[in-house]
């Protein structure tokens, strides 16, 4: 059986985002002038196959441990975690 | 007054995704085996002036116009809208 994992990574609130801003000035330029700021990070989706973990929480720890140090860099960016 | 709106974009399921097997591969090269899948998105966060919207529907219909035109390709992405 399957579990999936959704994790959002975003750049930690000090940390510039370009990105960002070259999206909010196509926005300005289009004339979407109600938009003050854009941020812009990621969205992973993992399946995992559940069947080896004693339990949810260890799967947990697994999908912490792998948005830790495959999927975010900590030093400038920050992870949130849904399991479904 | 400013509102947020959080927009997740994701491939279509019927759209292949070199980037999320990218990191699959490098998921399975590093011993997590048990991830089967990995899909990657776009998690993009709007700050909104909403004093100029008459209603939240009308700043809604206006987040989904962005959501639409200039954050996603609506040929292969689709994507979902969380107001704040």
């Amino acid at each position: 059986m399957t579990k999936k994992a959704f994790i959002k990574v975003t750049l930690k609130e000090e940390v510039l985002d370009p990105q960002g801003k070259a999206v909010l000035s196509v926005l300005k330029s289009s004339g979407y002038d109600n938009v003050k700021d854009v941020r812009v990070g990621k969205y992973i989706e993992l399946e995992i196959d559940r069947d080896n973990f004693p339990s949810i929480e260890k799967l947990k720890n697994e999908v912490e441990e792998i948005s830790d140090k495959v999927l975010s860099n900590p030093l400038i960016e920050e992870y949130s975690i849904e399991l479904k």
